[in-house]
């Protein structure tokens, strides 16, 4: 309150002088950002819109004594982003839809703006415009807006019987930093490499843009629920089923303090939420084009879709078992 | 919590299927709508995107026991369709990111879609996409995907010394409206003709685009948070000024009992929010290709942009005062 002149257009005025110097220039074709009715935008011909929005609220999706606010930042962005690199696409501009007490617009309000617009710089994602009130919790809703080469996203239901299934990267990182935050007492150390999964996530841009101009997928999604529940929605959306190698799994390698705490890489990584890896399907003839890791992140086939209609486990001694979707759901859970 | 299974997913697919028939057919460009990581969106050669996103929370721009879940449906997509219209363009398709307790997936709910359902149709505005979560509190954003022919965006920042000043329809009249129901103690009835134009905002889209299309405005934006306020964001866009003339000021028209219980038409016409009409700038010269009225909404000239960075109210006799801001701002007041 003491901060600053408690008006929505100095809160406004903040955000687009953080950003100075990064939207216009970066992105010729965003042609008006923060300060009109609405933002304009020249979309590239031959050229499909692709549009996502992602809540990302206090309490539900973050902690506020426990994430630091330049977390925060780059987090509301990388998740949105991460659905535009699951379509195959580019990101190009955002909009910030932001809600903050008056305690949080000086110090704190400054290393949120730093993290999102170190994210925006990074993804090549240029604030468009936004809207600002107050209010007693933090909340956040961004809208991403990317494009994709007309007739090539890659979506969730091309998948077909007998495709290879695929993940990047290692699954359940980023649940096991959240455990660790949470019972960590103090707030969190930005630098510890084990919550870094957690705070900083980054989304597999160019592997998305690889797989959709490779034409090598036939259905893709990012991981963001947790792979018991993502896979259960990617064969839905295909009407397949799949069968997943136990062994395959790329799972977090655990040391000895966590394993004797009980953490079991398995279940984090069927369940673990906030990986932001991407999850893809490749008709086997098209196999042998996909490398075996892509800008340092590892591809990794767990399995293969199948006719029926259901997730199965297979087990490294050939016991199986229904794959149940047990990950992040907002509306089981109460807090993430 | 007993009236559907918990279930991310399926509120998703209630949405959806609340809007079946809708999107698809009306908007062929939309060739992708809720259910995958994004929604795909084909923009037209020789258009610019135009982007807008708006918050619509609980106890801050609606009042869960006095607000119709209908009109919080329809209210929440008006808002944000007003923006695009404000800059002169054409409304396609919107992002909706709800957040609602487990008490409201049920009837709640369903009103809330149907009146969301009939603002879609009546703007022309299909459903693109979006995000749910569970939450105690009702929090809605949405954002609009509209479009406008290249070149011909009305921007705030166009207004000239010595155009003249005009805004469409009646001003106040929705802050009324808040006011009776506000000082009512049972939830608002739907039907009451006082309480409508709070309830069922009608954006000026038509008007909107017929100013672009004849390229008569200067400036253009919408009136969301008063005059006053609204009036002083346009003028400094623009750097310039204006003079207001009391008497112009289309009031509205108070029966006896309103003017006993205090209520001021000017104070509510200067001051007043949520009215959705369109505030905008002509040059003297193209001032006579504006209709006096436009499919039923009066258009009145209200004053002049002056060099002088300062807004002025010019009394009936004659006496001049400073106008402040008094309009709707968040950070100044607790609740709408």
């Amino acid at each position: 309150m003491a901060r600053w002149n408690q008006d929505e257009n100095q809160l406004l005025g903040r955000i687009a002088q953080a950003f100075g110097g990064v939207p216009r220039g970066r992105i010729r074709r965003l042609k008006l950002g923060v300060g009109d009715d609405a933002a304009l935008y020249t979309p590239r011909s031959g050229y499909e819109t692709v549009l996502t929005c992602d809540w990302f609220l206090e309490g539900t999706h973050f902690l506020r004594n426990k994430h630091p606010a330049d977390a925060i930042g780059w987090k509301c962005l990388a998740r949105a982003v991460s659905d535009v690199a699951a379509m195959g696409g580019i990101s190009q501009c955002f909009l910030l839809s932001l809600a903050l007490p008056w305690s949080h617009t000086g110090r704190w309000l400054d290393e949120f703006l730093g993290g999102l617009k170190r994210a925006s710089r990074r993804f090549g994602c240029a604030l468009a415009g936004g809207d600002t009130t107050r209010r007693e919790q933090i909340l956040i809703n961004v809208t991403v807006v990317g494009e994709v080469r007309a007739e090539q996203a890659v979506l969730r239901s091309g998948a077909r019987a007998g495709d290879l299934i695929y993940v990047s990267g290692r699954l359940g990182e980023a649940e096991l930093g959240l455990r660790l935050l949470k019972n960590n007492k103090a707030k969190a150390d930005k630098n510890d490499p084990l919550l870094r999964k957690h705070l900083y996530p980054m989304p597999r841009l160019l592997l998305g843009q690889l797989v959709a101009e490779k034409r090598v997928a036939s259905a893709m999604m990012d991981l963001s629920d947790g792979l018991s529940s993502d896979l259960t929605r990617l064969c839905a959306a295909s009407g397949v089923g799949a069968r997943i190698e136990q062994e395959k799994l790329p799972v977090v390698k655990l040391s000895a303090p966590f394993l004797r705490g009980g953490a079991d890489p398995l279940k984090l990584a069927l369940h673990g939420g906030d990986d932001y890896e991407l999850l893809f399907t490749v008709p086997k003839a098209k196999a042998e084009r996909l490398p075996r890791s892509f800008e340092g992140v590892t591809l990794t086939q767990i399995g293969e879709v199948t006719r029926q209609k259901k997730i199965t486990l297979e087990h490294a001694g050939g016991r199986t078992e229904t794959l149940i979707p047990r990950g992040w759901d907002p509306f089981r859970q109460s807090s993430r």
